[in-house]
């Protein structure tokens, strides 16, 4: 199986790299397009078991050790094949 | 409407940060569950448009111009709301 795991910080976190971005596209011309830009990380990890609820326990055991920050980041997961 | 872009190292790209992950967790316990981690990038932009086909040229764009490099990464655009 297969687990994406999405972490972005959370709301009222000030996003540095989301602001750069957001000005870069603006001087790019898509500036009246665009409202907010936020950035995160995306994790995919490849699973050796079938067992679809002890995979999203494992998971978030890995978040909530490693993956993410959860003092300023939220993370979802999403168990798939 | 919103856009959200995954951008990730293709395959065949050493992935240095999913490597590090995947020993890190390895020492947290995790090693006989996991097979293999990849690190990407989520990009969330609020967009200013209602039109949905609008949305997602300018966001490949966006893509092509800035977001990723597309040498060394793969992007998908999804658009919601």
């Amino acid at each position: 199986m297969r687990a994406i795991v999405n972490i972005g910080l959370k709301k009222g976190v000030l996003d540095d790299q989301g602001k750069a971005i957001n000005n870069a596209l603006g001087t790019l011309g898509f500036k009246d397009l665009i409202n907010d830009v936020r950035v995160g990380k995306q994790i995919i990890i490849e699973l050796n078991t079938n067992d679809k609820s002890k995979a999203e326990a494992e998971v978030t055991q890995m978040c909530e050790k490693l993956l993410a920050n959860t003092v300023i980041e939220d993370y979802t997961i999403e168990i798939v094949g």
